[in-house]
Formats: structure tokens, sequence, C-alpha cells
């Protein structure tokens, strides 16, 4: 019920929350793969900060930007693979902006651009990451060099 | 209508939120300049943490802190001056302390400082920085040196 | 009235809330000694993160977890031991597993190891830090060793 | 003509540096890209601290290790893929403890472990990352199960 | 003697360091005075680190890179204006590459770009930030869109 | 044979050693254990930075200074208590300032204040973190209090 706007209108959605945990017996190695798994559940954002913890530990927080609906699936992954026991949360409000693609032509094919629209007007441009890395791999050419042509063209 | 109480009174607010961006596709070049538009329009306060994104990026989340009020304000500023195309916020309570201004004289004159009160005493006394950077700058003295002056006759 | 639960049964607590202070007028030192403070006085958590704040200022952003009912007495500690004079917070709400303890027996003697259960079913253990490494100093070996030593007999 | 040593032996190398950049005009879409490229072009690490920058910047220090040798490679790629105009570095002395990889039965077929070996002593044994990734993936297990598995059979 | 190249010519310098301090008794207030008095008396950069000290400290790390004559002069500085008693340094090699300085019209006005070069070709463009923030300022609009006009003129 | 000058005297240092480990597969608890077993063992100083390694792992760079004569022992202590297979070190040099220790007196006791002296004149003074805090706890005080006390009467 929550979302009845086509998803890329600009609209503001109010189901969303942060979930939080911190982490300080858990490797890096580990927490790689949590990220991805994470993602891979529908996670809108997942992100962590280096925290200083108690008995001098570097430790880390976990932050995911989640719809409220997501919150026991992404608890059975934070609880399944990091060594957590406790998980905090809090609902947050996200204003989304209006966003549309459009093509741009290079030498090495097209890109798509994600653009951000206010009012109707542009006001963001976005090479997709994907396509501009594929392209610099293929073509053996630096990354930049593919986006600073992109944006020549928009 | 929110803030009836004189400025510098103890209180409570509970009209101010946290405003939040993640953002990966900017450098830091643009976001030294975001921080002072954004303060300029009346931030209470705005900070940058690293944050660790997806695909290996260093990312940054930029926090502000402003009442509920200027949200549209500082949305602009985000929208114009970043690469987000999502703003997410959440109400907090912010309990501001009594502050009071009193003047400390110097050998190279008076300094500023401001003091924090709770129930009619003094508990914080934090010298002006920019005054006392004035005087080290005029006087080719450390900062330091002009601080434990201050400090001294506190 | 806000815990009816025995402590180390599964439960979701509403009654916790998130404190914030940023810190650019304090020393590291003494950081570490509001760290202790709080935690004493019956904080959940305390952590910091590194923050930009203006000025080119590296700053601190404290964070701390507790019980709403806690609030009056982390604000008499924060205002006492730092620099700021004011304090923020947010509610949040808390989901923590059922735990329960373990003895694990090791050729240097027992380690206790704390559980997470979810329905009924042990998904985390952990050895306890203060007995690993009590042993690890007594015994002369590697902090490491201990924790294996456990993790076999788990 | 460096090393003479069979690879896994335990040795000092004294031909290796560190390289590294301050990046402020870059973003993290692109810092995730280079430190594939530096990867692949044979760096033996790369990593990205945070730092502060004049004029309010968060910015990336880049670090990467690599034999003298591979001194031209990695400026390749850096001057390519970054926004730098200079690269500095400095000779470091690397002692690497022999290594050696042993098989670990698990119930979902065999792991390797890499072992660290010490006057013929194993001291430090890890069990390899993408071995238990794929395990955990295929068999839609946590991560943290299949290296307890491992553990347990050391 | 050091220097016989015109300053804008590829070069390897060998006559650079890079200081360095740990810092847990300073304020954050302080550290950005600091870094403008080191760029100032012409350290080639200043940047902060946050670390984890002994006894739950967060600290700074202080590093700046300067040709080895200006160590003295560093050392002033250092030593007035923050809380060490002890400086540490080492040497390195700094690999600068041609640059050269180009103008590129708009339709608020010039803006020099500083471009990078190696055998001949250009590899490297950065709008001259100064130039663009005053732009941005003086014309009340965001500064990416100064330098998006930049780039698409390049 | 490498230090003939009394330690508290000014003199430059050239036997010291920087000490670093990349560690990504380690938990925040060991580390706060293993910086207490390097200060114990004679490190100098011993500090850790988050870093992004590879994979999208949050880690940990490790970095002690030492005598180049306790290389040996902190190798013991990074092999026996990390994960690490590898650890890297560089020369530098420590410019130390002569330092000189007094006494100051404040209404709960004398305090020791460590002193920076150059040409004869004190330029640094930080009173004793452990006697502050000693008399903060006994006296049931903020250890901001008795910091102040002690600069009023420097």
């Amino acid at each position: 019920m929550e979302r009845k706007h086509p998803p890329n209108e600009e609209h503001i959605d109010r189901e969303m929350v942060k979930m939080e945990v911190n982490l300080d017996d858990i490797s890096g190695e580990w927490l790689g793969f949590v990220m991805d798994r994470l993602f891979d559940a529908g996670a809108n954002d997942v992100f962590y900060s280096p925290i200083y913890m108690k008995k001098n530990r570097p430790g880390i927080l976990l932050q995911l930007l989640c719809a409220a609906s997501a919150i026991p699936k992404m608890k059975d992954i934070l609880l399944a693979e990091t060594t957590t026991l406790g998980i905090r949360y809090y609902p947050l409000t996200v204003h989304r902006m209006e966003r549309t693609f459009t093509q741009v032509e290079t030498e090495w094919g097209a890109v798509t651009v994600k653009q951000g629209l206010r009012n109707g007007e542009v006001f963001q441009s976005s090479p997709e990451y994907e396509m501009c890395k594929k392209i610099a791999e293929e073509n053996n050419i630096p990354l930049k060099q593919v986006y600073q042509a992109v944006w020549k063209r928009l």
C-alpha cells in the first residue's frame, strides 16, 4: 500500500527506516560479504563508518536504509551473517526527485545517463557507472576518458 | 512560532531535524563549497563522515542540522550543489544550555568568552576562536599562547 | 515500567534513545575519559566517529545509546566533562535477541561463552573477552590462541 | 634479480616501495575502479584512507605497495585513471613469513586454508575467503557458519 | 641548488620529506588554524587522518609534505602551534608531471584550466577551483553548473 | 650505542622505524588487546587508522613507532597476536625536544606538568593525564575542572 506513485516520479516516502549495528568482533572480510547480501535482499543502501569503541577497539557502524516492510528480512541477514545480538532502527522520511534516463552517443557506443528533474528541468546528470566501466575495459581506455566524453555531449 | 524563548536561554527545541545524504560521485573540492553554502543559508551545523559504500567506493555522509522550517531551503542547496537525487531526514530534540558572553582582558586586547550556564552557574567557557585567531595573526604569536592567556584570566 | 521481560529474553525495546554531540574544541585525552564516565553511568554503548567540521576542523561525533530514563544522567556528564552547550537526541527501537551463557573447557580453565538464541537455536557464540584476555596474560600466550581453543570446542 | 627465494618461503624483501597520492577532485565511483586496475596490474596491496585536506575538503589518501620494478606501470595507471599530477613514493622493507596451504574437509566440501609458518610451526591459519564465500552462496548458509566449521576442524 | 628545471616541467624531485605528528591533546579548532599556518609557510601539502590512540583516545595524525630545506621552518610552526614534543620525518621521491595552463570561455567569463601533460599530450584538465567558485558566487549559480560548462568546452 | 644523550635532552634520533600492517581479517576486540601488548613491549607509539581495502572490506592500518633494535620483539608480537603474514617497515628520523617536569599546586593536591623546552624556554606545558584523572575520580569532579585549575596556575 505504501507506494502508489510510479517509482521514478518525485515523491516523499514516509515508510523508510534506518537500521544500525555496532560491530567490534567481526572481520573486514565478513563485512564485505554482508554488504552484498543486504543489497541482494533489497536494501536501498548499506554503508560502513569507522567508529571508536570501548577498550581501544576500532569498530564499524553498519547503517542500512530500507522500507519498513523489509525490516524482518534485513534482521534475518544481520543476525545470520554478523556477530550482533541487537539491532536498532528508527524511521526517516526520504524525498526522492523525479528521475529519467537518456542516451548519449560516444565513439564507443551509447551510454545511459540518469537524470534528476525538478519542476520539469534537469538539474543532475549521471552517466551509468557500469556502462562506462564496460566501455573502459573493452576499449582499454581510462574510465575518466569515458565520463569526459559523455559530459561533453550532455 | 517555534521559538518564544530569548535565544540564549536554556530551552528544549523540538523543531529540529537532521538531514542526511550519501555521496559517492562528487569530489572533495565541491564538498568544501557545499558546506559553506549550507552554513550561509542558516544550517545550525554541517559535517561530513567518511563512509564505505558499495563497489569499493570511499564515500561521504553529509549530515546537517537545521530547523524544520529550513528544510526546503536546505533541499534546494543540496539538489543544486551536490549530485544526489534523494534526501532523507528525521526529527530530533535539542537541549540547549543558557549561554552568555563575557570579556577577558589580555595584553593584546579584550577577548570575548562564550559561557555556558546551568542553574545560574558557569560550567563551560570558550574563548571566541575568531578573536583569538585575529590576535595571533596581528601579533605574530601562536594561537596557543592567546588561548592560554585567556584561560589564566578566567 | 518499561521492562517487564527478563533481561535476557528476546524483546523489542521502544524506550531507547540515541544522544549525539559534535565536538571540535576538546582533546582526545579528555574524550577517552568521557567514554568511561558514560559507561560507568549506565550507557548501553558509547562510540566516536571522526567528522569534518567547518573551518577545516577535524572533529568528533560522540554517540551514545541509553534508556530514555537515563537522559538526565547522561546530560549531566556530557555537560560536565565535554565542552558542548547543546545535546541532541532521538528515539529508536532496539530488537534484542535472547541470550544465554555457557561454559567451555580449555586446557587453561573454563571460558564463558555468550550465546544468542533465535527460536530456541544458537545462532551466535562469543567467548567472553575479559576471560580470554586474563588467560592469555596469565599463561603468556597469544589471545588468538585462547579464542581458537574455545572455538574448537563449541 | 630481486627474488631468488621460492615465493612462499620466509624472506625479507628490500625491493618494495609504497606509492602515495592525495586526491580531492575525484569521485568515489572512480576510486572503486582505480583499485581494481591497480590490483590487476600487480600491486601487492592498494588501500584508501580518509583525509582532511585544505578548504574543508574531505579527501582520500591512496596508498599502494608494489615491487620497485612495478613503479612505471603503477604510475601509468595512476596518471590515466586518477586526477593527480604528482606521485610520491619511498622504499620499505617487507618481512614475509613462510606460507603453505592445507585442505580442511567440511560437510559442504574441502576448503583451502592458508597457513603461516615460523620455525616450522604453524602460527596462523586463514580459510580462503573465495572458497568459503562460494560454499555459503551455493548452500545458502551464512558465511560465518562456513568459517566456524573450518575452524573446528583445524 | 636542488631545482634546476623550470617549475612546470616534468621532473623527479628527490629533496622532499614527509613530516608527521600524532596529536591527542589538541582541539579541532586549533588544528584548523595550524593547517593554514603550515600552508602559508610553504608546505606543499598538509592533511589530517583520524587515528585510534591509546587509552581510547581519538587522535589526529598530521602529515605534511615539504622540501627538505623547509624542515626547520615547519618544525618551528609545529612546536609553536601544536602540543607535540617530537616530530618525525622521512625522505620521499616525488614525480611531478609537466603542467600548463589554458583558458576556457564560458558565458560568465574565462576560466583557467590547469592541464597535465605527458609526452606532449594532455592527460588531465582541472578547472581552477577559486575561479569557478567566484563565478558561482557572483552569478548566484551552482558551482556544479560552472564546472560542467567548462568541461563541455574542453 | 645509539643513545648517548640523557633521555630528556633535545636530540635527533636516527634509529627509529615505523612498522605497518594492513588487517582485514581480525576483530576490533583483538586489536584493542594488541595495542596494549605492543606498548608493554616498549613501542614508542601504536595507532590505528581506518582503511578501505579490496572487496569492500573496512580494514585497519596498524602503525607503530619503535627503535630499530626493537624490531624483532615487535615482529614477535605482531605475528603472535594478529593475523598478518607480512610486516613492512622503514626508517625515520625523530626530533625530540628537551622535556622537564614541574609541579603545580591545586586545591586537591600537586599535579605534575610535563614541559617542553626550546633554547631554554618553555613552549609547551601538559598536565599529566593520569594524575588529573585520579584527582577527578577521587574528588568526584569533572576532569575539565582539574585541567583548568592547573592551567590557571601555570
